[in-house]
């Protein structure tokens, strides 16, 4: 075992930005008189959406292509169509269903595999809330021999519970709901194997009761299996190595550390045509998620040298293919290496020089053909709808298979331009994106609503039509307002020190740079400063109850959906990542816990909530009210009592019409 | 077992009210430039009650006083003040603990007489929602020999689940919350014996597995016990006669029947000197409820001859004190009745004419010594803040110990006046009170908020000081705001047909008498016709969502506090009782859910809710706002998260600001 530590302490590193000064681009100001769009278009009409084509590999001479309402096959090579036909059944398929795990032949036969004998336990299923790039639990081996399967303990997990008024009397939903610094999940990974019909369990309690288990891989000869595994704190991985048939651990390939945290998001991408050659993806090492050719005996190089994060997307075993942000942070370019002589090894193999694959300004979606020969680039910008090209890996493109119209073009026009903003210490260009009034007349002063999420892993602002622009943004833009959303420290796609500013302190750095935003605004001529609101949901929730209680004398109204109130009640796995454990960081849980900043807030704050929420649970904002009631505090509230974390369907109307209500009312 | 039967059927008695035409009494137009009330005094400060003393008999020659925050005996004949001592405990008391019953003696010994083996099942608790009169679970025999209970048997009443959020992790509460038309609680009646330990059960199930028992009563010896048993239906009883030794029914003194139903709500008020000749309330036999003399081998007498509701006071043996609304029935008056040749019989005793001793205009609130000699007359009236006299029951009053200045002198004025309006079936004078603006000027216009109950067992509307008004009515009208308040078919004190003329369809009769009284406030050249607002709590907010939906037209704004929104999800004892059962009236049930009317709904309502309100649980205004949100109709909320039923307290302060303010946005 070859161990390698990397610590990345609370250095900041100045980036280089390709950063755009001021606004960069707008739509035509075509269409004054247009229409205006009605809430019911801003939520669940897709006529606003430009492209009626998916499309997808089928294998690398077909793509399955839905157009006009149709599934069809379209051959490449002929540029014939044919008809879709379903795809044979698996011969054995896995299930998890009512908390075990069962094998499903084709004929519709079942049998138990790992059967749950207690309502706490549950096999098959996703463990650690979806965290560390988990989206499922059954892991099958790539010769359909084995099948590895996730079992989840919660027998230490507290309930949290959920009324469900939708029955004669009342019912209730108890939901298992850990919080962080109190008692979690336990996970371990079974391996069963189909011949025998036995199931061992990995040996992976490196760190006792509450390991995390997370990017479960077999090698392509299903002859090892790959786990990381991580400690409670989320101070330390492994990349452990494991045998399928006796669960023993054959070696810890590497190691990492973090004073903040280290966050596995990525399985192995083994290198096509080696079982023990593969690209493991950190930020951990170089400061930005980038690619490293690693063996199973613990050599690692560093493949993409660059100060941007990379997201892998395919190999054929001779190039490697990803997207990056080192064009910008909001454009997204497919690029490749070479790799030669890996035969040789890693330590000798040689690299190539990367090469941009695609060029055209904007954020590119690509989708490699199995045999890496050709990908689908679809891509869009500020002033592209939407095109979908067909392309060959050596840059050529074949066809286009479409270009879409602006389907805002019969709309009242309201201005979007995107720019950026220097962050609160100075160091980084934040993107934002601004939508101004229909009508806009810049002698004249108009109020703003500043739409803020903020949180880790996301991105509001990127350069692809309308700039990822929220219908109702618009729709708030043709009733009069500005409308601004900027991303913040702490978000996503600008490397690991950008991200870990927020660590311990959620709120304070997203804050601090949000306020840099809504001070350039407030220095706009057209800009009312005495009318200024905020809104947001879920981690914009808790924005925007932080931004109006600490800034009382900027924000006069305020929406916040779903907000988490006070770190202690959201989950470990998140929670404890961004805040550590309560115990360990008292100082940073009650600087940034909005229950004591209840007493402060003077303006007028909507707060709505799903009533059965099991992400950001009820405890979060009717502990808030509670709290303002306590200091006879105004405050507002509307609870969904049908919705969980997010309000969707037609009950998103009514939500978009009470939120576009409360401003007009007080704004 | 002599049987009688009365039915009163939808019968309307006309009433020869001592109606009050017009404007019956203002205060003086004092201080135009007074003080204005804040919140707080609305709700915390006792500053506006006018009777800083409150007196209650300690024996026949002493008062018990409290005054200027001390407790003092005073003896009448003498007028001396002596120091409060401590009554001496009980030789044995019995609690209700744990849900067992347990004796306890003087030294705190303690010891289980009935123990609870289940979570279902309670011994010596209140049953049946405290309906029927019941206020206790435990009835003491009158020679401390015997103790009867309640046994209460929930295993098939239906759970609901109370979220408590001020635990670590958010906590359930549940509660048994028997639904209309749904299982309900088994209730029984133990009797204990000090002497040998052993309990019988009174053999009382009349109507099967819940039959209500209601109002326990023990002859004066002891040796008879008597139990008013009432089916399900609550539309007959029987009153009958259980041997304390054996739990064996030795009679059925009397039944009634009734059509809508009867309710039975006091126990046997014995007559001094028998064991077996007692007094019986019901309204049942005449229309309203008056006195009749029994005996338990059925005889019975009609006492008091008067079409007007009653209440016993005392007796002595010789005469009987009642109070009764016979004067109006925004007043109350005492009066006596002598009875002579008892021995020889309820059928041959003759009975002296009523006697009236109190006088003065108003409500009096009085309290017999225990001898009869002398009574504490307590009484004010709109022009009257507070007089406290000791009296002689021969009418002759022998000392003044109250009489209380008007303690809103200092503050604006607003005026007060009662009156009278026709009920919508024009049989009726229905009663009530006016508000009306600081610096009233009648060729202005101002809003109306109309403040409702209207459910049954209330009378919102009396001859009292200020004529019951709650303060908050006259914050409001130091606002600018008229606030009307309007007794209605189905309220208290009018007698059995004004009472149950809601059966069946609560809220249908109510609405039609209170919008009399609010088309008589359109009338009137002062009233701002467009800005009429409602507001009212429990059946209050059940009547507020009833009027903004069905008189969408009329009312501009609402505010409803826990409201009833269909009766389905309310209680069993009184749901049943006013409608029936869901299954026997589905077209009582259908027309007066709001459930149905939430598309109606057209002006601004916020509705208010405890959170942990276990009277009218959530599920009631929840699903009102679930069904605004299907229908696309914009509605608000607030919850107060450990509010019960009625929101106490400083949270008080908080609910009273954020329904003034609502008003005041958008009436």
């Amino acid at each position: 075992m070859k161990k390698m530590t990397f610590v990345i302490g609370l250095l900041c590193l100045g980036m280089t930005l390709s950063a755009q000064p001021g606004i960069i681009s707008t739509r035509p100001a075509n269409n004054q008189d247009g229409k205006i769009l009605t809430m019911e278009e801003t939520i669940l009409s897709r006529e606003l959406s430009p492209a009626n084509l998916s499309a997808r590999w089928a294998d690398s001479d077909e793509i399955l292509m839905h157009k006009d309402g149709k599934w069809q096959y379209w051959n490449i090579a002929t540029g014939e169509y044919s008809d879709y036909k379903a795809v044979p059944a698996k011969k054995l398929h896995a299930i998890s269903k009512n908390q075990s795990l069962y094998l499903i032949d084709k004929e519709g036969n079942e049998k138990v595999i790992a059967k749950s004998t207690c309502s706490n336990i549950t096999y098959g299923d996703i463990v650690s809330r979806n965290e560390f790039g988990i989206s499922g639990g059954i892991f099958w081996s790539p010769d359909s021999t084995k099948v590895a399967f996730y079992r989840k303990d919660e027998t230490k997990v507290t309930s949290f519970p959920l009324l469900d008024i939708t029955t004669r009397t009342g019912s209730l939903k108890e939901i298992k709901y850990p919080m962080a610094g109190m008692d979690s999940e336990n996970v371990q990974l079974g391996i069963y194997d189909i011949a025998t019909g036995e199931t061992v369990y990995a040996k992976a309690d490196d760190f006792g009761y509450d390991t995390y288990l997370t990017n479960i891989t077999w090698s392509p000869d299903a002859k090892k299996l790959y786990i990381i595994v991580l400690d409670r704190s989320q101070k330390h991985l492994k990349l452990n190595e494991y045998c399928p048939e006796t669960g023993n651990c054959l070696n810890t390939i590497l190691t990492e550390d973090n004073d903040k945290y280290v966050e596995p998001v990525d399985p192995l991408y083994f290198i096509k045509g080696f079982n023990n050659i593969f690209l493991y993806r950190t930020a951990n090492i170089d400061g930005y998620r980038n690619l490293y050719l690693c063996d199973n005996s613990g050599n690692i190089r560093r493949l993409t040298a660059v100060d941007a994060d990379v997201q892998y997307v395919a190999n054929d075993g001779k190039y490697i293919y990803y997207t990056s942000a080192e064009v910008s942070p909001v454009e997204n370019h497919l690029f490749r290496i070479e790799i030669k002589n890996l035969k040789k090894g890693v330590v000798k193999a040689s690299f190539g020089k990367p090469q941009r694959l695609t060029f055209e300004e904007g954020w590119h979606d690509v989708q490699l053909s199995p045999d890496c020969k050709h990908f689908i680039d679809s891509y869009s910008s500020l002033s592209v709808p939407r095109v979908i090209n067909l392309c060959k890996t050596d840059g050529k493109k074949v066809s286009n298979l479409l270009t879409a119209e602006d389907p805002t073009l019969d709309y009242a026009y309201t201005e979007i331009s995107l720019g950026t903003i220097k962050s609160a210490d100075g160091q980084y260009d934040n993107y934002y994106r601004l939508i101004k009034p229909k009508d806009f007349d810049p002698s004249k002063k108009y109020p703003v609503i500043v739409y803020v999420y903020g949180g880790p892993h996301s991105q509001m602002v990127q350069n692809t039509y309308l700039g990822l622009l929220r219908r109702w943004e618009m729709y708030m833009a043709q009733r009069g307002y500005l409308v601004y959303v900027q991303d913040n420290r702490g978000t996503e796609n600008r490397g690991l020190a950008f991200e870990q500013a927020i660590h311990g302190q959620c709120g304070q750095a997203e804050m601090a740079d949000q306020i840099e935003g809504v001070k350039m605004l407030m220095d706009l001529p057209y800009v009312d400063k005495d009318r200024i609101g905020v809104h947001g949901w879920s981690y914009g929730g808790f924005m925007t109850i932080s931004l109006i209680t600490n800034y009382p004398e900027i924000f006069k109204v305020a929406v916040a959906g779903g907000p988490v109130i006070d770190w202690k009640w959201y989950e470990v796995m998140y929670g404890e990542r961004y805040m550590d454990n309560p115990a360990t960081n008292p100082e940073g849980y009650a600087k940034t816990s909005l229950i004591n900043k209840a007493k402060d807030l003077k303006g007028k704050l909507l707060i709505c909530q799903g009533a059965i929420d099991p992400v950001v649970v009820w405890e979060h904002s009717l502990s808030f009210i509670r709290e303002c009631i306590k200091n006879n505090v105004q405050v507002d509230y509307f609870p969904y009592p049908c919705a969980e974390h997010n309000v969707m369907g037609k009950d998103r109307v009514h939500l978009h019409d009470k939120i576009s209500m409360y401003f007009e009312d007080y704004l």
